[in-house]
């Protein structure tokens, strides 16, 4: 993509309205725009990392053995009624009728709408397991929104539902979503830790959620510094074999959030007590019959005998983990992209873009680049080095190549690699095999 | 995919609420769910094929340059109110309050959304031109809504913005749009007539609708045969190009719509004139500066004077377009699929579930489909033949493969050809060749 022909409008001023790091650089690098409290249009930029993102979930899903589908956002009232969460929900809940004054919601969760699908076509045994999701936008009116994506009022969220027999199909499923969720965010770049949480108002009596650390994190949690250093995401994981004793080599590990933690057992830990803020990404949970009873939703056992499906509910907060990212991997020039999550893999710059030989050189690099599939930003602008040199760092592309007319007289032009800063001049066609991945 | 882990509850029955076929079939064939009247739930099968079309979409207006974003579903009622459509829209617009008694409103379009983001950050008309789209829900509170997802109150959409310094530019936009929705309608195997049309609520002085033929249109068309035989999906299309001769060779043709037709021009045309039934897809407008004037959107020109951008919007119903493809292509038994938009190419039919050499035959011409990439679904139900060959032509994907335990015993199996209902045998090696693609 060249940068004079794409839609990306940085910022060179920080947005007095944000507070956090990946609120600001969100809006400086132009990548959402807010349309109001809460409420963001995803730029061209954005969106692609929300892509990105979306995929992962997707793949991750889907090799657990997930089904999509895509359920509606908006609800009738009446759903929710049959569940008893009409009225419990709460403010958060978008309320409204339509013109035949039909009471309608946003949908905030999709229990009540899936639990009604399932009801209607699943009668027997035979056709469990069955593990759906779907990745949509959601609707929650925070009372205060703030922090961008991370605390928005409309949010894409992937969230599944399990479907089970008896409890112990539904503790297999709580178990397949649960590496599968540690997997999806390792394949991000970022370590998330499991977490035993309060179910709240899902119900239920077993709660995960998923917590990655990030300095500016909205709770404080500490852990066993085990649990920050394994590693799924190359494993090869048998998502139909027995999960529990991997699972269980997770959860015996000592992880609290906030209120959750036991000074005892920390000072007991010593070197091995991780502190920090985290950042909840994930939340998983086993509630039983809490939806299928209310709702009637029944199936005939290998008896015959009838009885209320066995659920369990699974969320991916694919908008907030945008910002998530951003608060976990930036310096006060901008953004530091983990490349699986990198709206381009690199940013190519032109340092005079009116210089006939600079150009052109830039130009044989880019289709080079191109041919290669590989992802890249060409910044072709008539602006000044030190504007594009800020730019790009801002929006954090993990690989630089940098183009000027005297080196290139040399063949010899400059790679930087974002992260660490380090600077490397080469030529041509080693700068592209080398960045091109 | 194996049918018996999969979620695709086909219905025998045919509902008594849906009036056409393609409703009818959307719901038999387990694609969508209903949530509420108008609102629907896409069950894994429809989404597949609702996934396709967008793909086609989006690949069409990236190659016509237009750049991807995301708007969200709900807009603040104040931008409507500066273009003074808040009042003008009717009782189609969702409007409600938040908890903070704002007035919202879940977007039925989004040109007032794009003006905005549009002049907070474009001031030249060096920035220009700029296509801008996205792909998302939108909602139209329709009166009284019916056939399925083809008059829907939440309906996926794409809809691109052009902005341009002159009239000249636009109509440069308009022509590339003019062009890319031919090529995009025949990618996904429809060939869609355009038709000179009214602009209505959008505004503006010119505009064209993209109407594919099909018995249960909803409208009376007529054409010169010519436009029926274009073919623009292999073409070569230059975007940058002068695209005005293409644009003309289509639009000097006749072609109208009910009021619009002509009785002296369709008598003068003799053998060349069509007549039919056709259903609206797409719709294309150039409203100049409608928005932009009316929303402070304007841009410096090279003379360094101010002036209101030219705009258009370009829409293409996304989820409508699943509905209308299955109005343009059914048979008594169910759906046609074009290759493009079938859910999966290959249907694998086990006659014989509870035989282990039938079973063992099918598992290796499934996996061998699937090693060469080939989207196949496979039917393992312990289920009577009757059974699936109906469900199996009620889904209709294009390839079916027969396996029975006799023809397997010489290693013969039938290909049926879902169109055709030609049936042929062959052996495993032939069949999975013929079908694979």
């Amino acid at each position: 993509m060249r940068w004079s022909q794409y839609f990306l409008p940085t910022l060179k001023e920080t947005p007095a309205e944000a507070q956090i790091a990946s609120h600001r650089l969100m809006l400086r690098a132009g990548m959402i725009r807010q349309s109001s409290a809460g409420i963001y249009a995803w730029l061209p930029l954005g969106l692609r990392v929300l892509r990105k993102i979306e995929n992962i979930v997707r793949a991750e899903q889907n090799a657990a053995g997930c089904i999509e589908m895509l359920m509606s956002t908006l609800q009738p009232a009446e759903l929710w009624r049959e569940s008893g969460r009409y009225d419990a929900y709460g403010p958060e809940m978008l309320r409204f009728t339509d013109r035949h004054e039909r009471e309608m919601l946003y949908g905030p969760t999709n229990e009540e709408q899936i639990t009604e699908i399932f009801r209607a076509s699943v009668r027997s045994y035979r056709q469990l397991p069955r593990l759906l999701y779907h990745i949509q936008w959601k609707f929650r009116d925070e009372i205060r929104p703030r922090f961008g994506v991370m605390r928005g009022r409309e949010f894409l969220m992937k969230d599944a539902y399990s479907f089970d027999l008896d409890r112990a199909g539904a503790i297999r499923a709580y178990n397949k979503m649960f590496i599968c969720y540690l997997r999806t965010f390792e394949k991000m770049g970022l370590k998330a830790i499991p977490m035993r949480a309060e179910t709240g108002p899902i119900g239920g009596d077993l709660s995960h959620e998923f917590v990655i650390l990030a300095e500016t994190g909205e709770s404080e949690i500490a852990y066993h510094r085990d649990l920050g250093s394994f590693n799924l995401a190359q494993a090869a994981i048998d998502y139909e074999g027995d999960l529990q004793p991997m699972v269980d080599s997770f959860t015996a590990k000592y992880a609290a959030t906030d209120s959750e933690r036991d000074p005892v057992r920390e000072a007991a830990l010593g070197d091995a007590l991780v502190t920090g803020r985290g950042i909840e990404v994930g939340h998983i949970f086993y509630f039983g019959t809490k939806y299928s009873k209310a709702m009637n939703a029944v199936v005939a056992g290998p008896d015959g005998e009838e009885s209320a499906v066995e659920m369990g509910s699974y969320g991916i907060g694919v908008s907030r983990l945008v910002g998530a990212a951003i608060e976990a991997f930036h310096d006060d020039s901008g953004i530091l992209w983990p490349e699986a999550l990198a709206p381009f893999r690199v940013g190519l710059i032109n340092l005079k873009a009116d210089d006939a030989a600079c150009t052109a050189g830039c130009e044989r690099i880019y289709q080079d680049l191109l041919t290669r599939g590989c992802e890249v930003l060409y910044d072709d602008r008539p602006e000044r080095p030190g504007v594009k040199f800020a730019d790009m760092d801002l929006i954090g592309l993990p690989h630089q190549i940098i183009v000027g007319p005297r080196g290139l007289a040399k063949d010899l032009i400059e790679v930087k690699d974002r992260r660490t800063g380090a600077r490397i001049e080469m030529t041509t066609e080693a700068a592209v095999a080398a960045v091109a991945g």
